[in-house]
């Protein structure tokens, strides 16, 4: 209890610190204020003073109150269709497991990889690959993955698959429409060329120093591939719930794959899903009664989300940027491109969204490097890497984690220090593999 | 469960013959299409095809992949202030509930009003319409009087306590302005003078009529007050819970109290309520997660609120107004003006906000009445209060209703009934002895 009160007293010394500290020339007072709250607000998180959504309806309460946000700027969030697509995929979710269809499921992927612990994690793995590149939509891919794995499995995996493929996330194809106004010229192919020798280092690896960081209770599992065929034999034919349940996720599934060329909101589609399962009553309003987990996930998400949003557009990323290159004038190409990567990892604390971190920061530190010498086509691919690898860095790092940070199997503090670590460990192989693959190919 | 697929053949065959119907001259195909969905989302919750939750996804989603509504523009309405504050409120009225407070406040009003059911009903009018004139938001209103009542009486309390005040409904100043263009000049005194006697009326008479239409069980109570006096004493003093609850409540009263001078946004006063009640342990995170059914309300809430403005945006309220006009050319001042008055309390069918009824066609159909030789004052007036009693016409009539809609005490389709019976009462009475006041004072 009273580490809680120290905990607290410190987020409030934080707020007010950085709110009464003077304001840093270059910046309005408005974005000063609001880094003050949104600072204190992950704090209070990271250090166990306030749950993520007790601190951030608090933070958006005095962000409102105190007229540092316009309330329609302050509620923006909850209206983001990719928001509304993760509240969706929840409720969907719950239906794949209730019906029966998600331990079906379990039982043939133990059949099948159940060997040991590890074989299962390299299953998730696989599987996302395999299907990332029809899914531009990394969170929409986080819906699928969802039934399969409650684990931090599910955020590694995303980190990694959505950078293999130029079309797996959708800020990738924007990155590269950046990185062209630096003559850096990427296509599907020399992406996945690019990335193949770092992301399938890293996706070989992360699962062996996920598998040291979190031990599972059981590793060698030889009897659970038969036990698991017979309790398939148990099971029996598919009920009719599941087979409405398999129906419609499969028809969620191809439209969310065609999504892109049929012109198609991913959102709407969740949300048809979602009609259909209501109205076919393999879901009813009673189970979605008992979904206030979701409610809260909505409400703190969308706020963070804002919060971040309105933090950049009132300029105080694209400060930090100028900033950091004003302190780098003079340095070698190799340190600055170094550094410069590793800061734009950093700052994903402060981001929300991937595209968001994208649009604000990619440009500016490619500009940054370029100006200092660095190899503009090296520097954008690792840069842009980075922007799919950093996504576990925090629960909120990216939407597509939230259904698995939702899911109660870790607490907040685990997820932001095994976020640090995976993240951390993405940078190094990044670096280490990445750069002599990108020096030796560009 | 015949019935249920004739009723959604039923709002199958609505949706696609008003869909395929030739577009009206002077409506876009957009106004049209939209109008399909929305009028089939409402025939299937009232025919009992499909839940509201239900009913209102798959509007959504036919209105987005069928390209007649911009996700931007569909999703809209999840980010409305009002909406977020039924959502809060709800929250906040279950710490009230859980923390005792609200079975206390019970037991206070029983051992003073207890002694018959109409008692009651009559104490929670008295309540409302006495706090009305510092609350010029009702659905604030509606989240202090929660506690006291989940039963309609909430509702129609609240119909004609933001009829009586200027000052008690948003949308009544904002109609002011409007009739000041017609020469009609009103002020605080001269609603509260004009709205005095047909409110008055209509307050005492309509608890009586619900009381005919929905029996209580237990009717005369005369021990009640004695057992909720030995109630409270068993109670003993407030807990500690129940001290912060009300305390915080309290706060957050005076706050919505003075918004309007301190400039305060009433929603950013709620989420910082509920932010100190999670704070403070009164309400937890697993008490949130056990309220899916706000969920459920928000989610059907924000579509059919984003529905109707769009059905307004694409102009087809100003074409139903125009089209009305044309078709009573010619008609006596007292027929115009009657037949305005029910056509406007009919259309609320349409609305999902009083706000944005009134916006829509208060003043096109003064002017048609005007024109018509109506006597300005009256008719606005009339037009006015019946933005007011018109509310409890649907569960999502107006938000303030949303609260005891939620509640469960009453189905979908007897919140029809009884809404529909109720709002023709007040229709009548606000006619029957509004008017003859009206004539007589101008």
């Amino acid at each position: 209890m009273s580490r809680t009160i120290v905990a607290r007293l410190a987020t409030l010394a934080i707020v007010l610190g950085i709110w009464f500290f003077p304001v840093p020339a270059g910046l309005s007072p408005q974005a000063w204020r609001l880094f003050a709250l949104f600072a204190a607000a992950i704090f209070a998180v990271v250090a166990n003073a306030l749950p993520i959504l007790t601190s951030s309806i608090l933070a958006l309460a005095a962000a409102v109150l105190t007229g540092t946000l316009a309330p329609e700027q302050a509620y923006s969030g909850f209206a983001n269709g990719t928001i509304l697509l993760i509240v969706v995929a929840f409720l969907v979710a719950r239906a794949v497991v209730q019906c029966g269809l998600g331990q079906r499921i379990g039982h043939m992927v133990v059949s099948v990889f159940g060997r040991s612990t590890l074989g299962l994690v390299y299953s998730v793995f696989v599987v996302d690959a395999v299907i990332a590149p029809a899914f531009p939509s990394n969170t929409a891919r986080s819906g699928v993955l969802y039934p399969l794995t409650f684990s931090l499995a599910g955020i590694a995996s995303l980190s990694l698959s959505s950078a293999l493929w130029l079309t797996a996330m959708a800020a990738n194809p924007l990155g590269t429409e950046i990185a062209r106004a630096f003559g850096v010229d990427i296509t599907f192919g020399s992406w996945l060329i690019a990335s193949s020798v770092p992301t399938l280092t890293a996706m070989v690896l992360l699962p062996l120093l996920l598998y040291r960081l979190i031990p599972p209770e059981v590793t060698a599992t030889p009897a659970a591939p038969a036990a698991a065929k017979a309790a398939l034999a148990t099971l029996g034919a598919l009920s009719r719930h599941e087979k409405i349940v398999a129906a419609v996720f499969a028809g969620m599934v191809a439209l969310w794959a065609l999504a892109s060329p049929l012109a198609l909101d991913s959102t709407a589609v969740a949300f048809l899903g979602l009609g259909i399962m209501l109205a076919t009553g393999v879901l009813t309003i009673a189970d979605i009664a008992r979904e206030g987990d979701v409610l809260a996930t909505f409400i703190w998400f969308a706020v963070l989300f804002t919060l971040s949003s309105q933090l950049n557009e009132l300029g105080f990323m694209g400060f930090l940027g100028k900033r950091l290159a004003a302190a780098m004038n003079g340095w070698s190409a190799l340190l600055a491109g170094l550094v410069l990567t590793i800061a734009y990892v950093l700052l994903h604390y402060l981001f929300v969204s991937q595209t968001a971190h994208l649009l604000a920061l990619f440009g500016v530190f490619l500009d940054v490097g370029v100006k200092l010498g660095v190899p503009a086509a090296p520097l954008a691919f690792l840069l842009l890497f980075a922007t799919n690898f950093f996504s576990g860095i925090t629960p909120q790092g990216s939407s597509a984690n939230l259904l698995f940070a939702g899911s109660g199997y870790l607490s907040q503090g685990e997820l932001y220090r095994l976020g640090a670590i995976s993240t951390a460990f993405n940078l190094l192989v990044y670096v280490c593999v990445g750069l002599p693959w990108l020096a030796a190919i560009y």
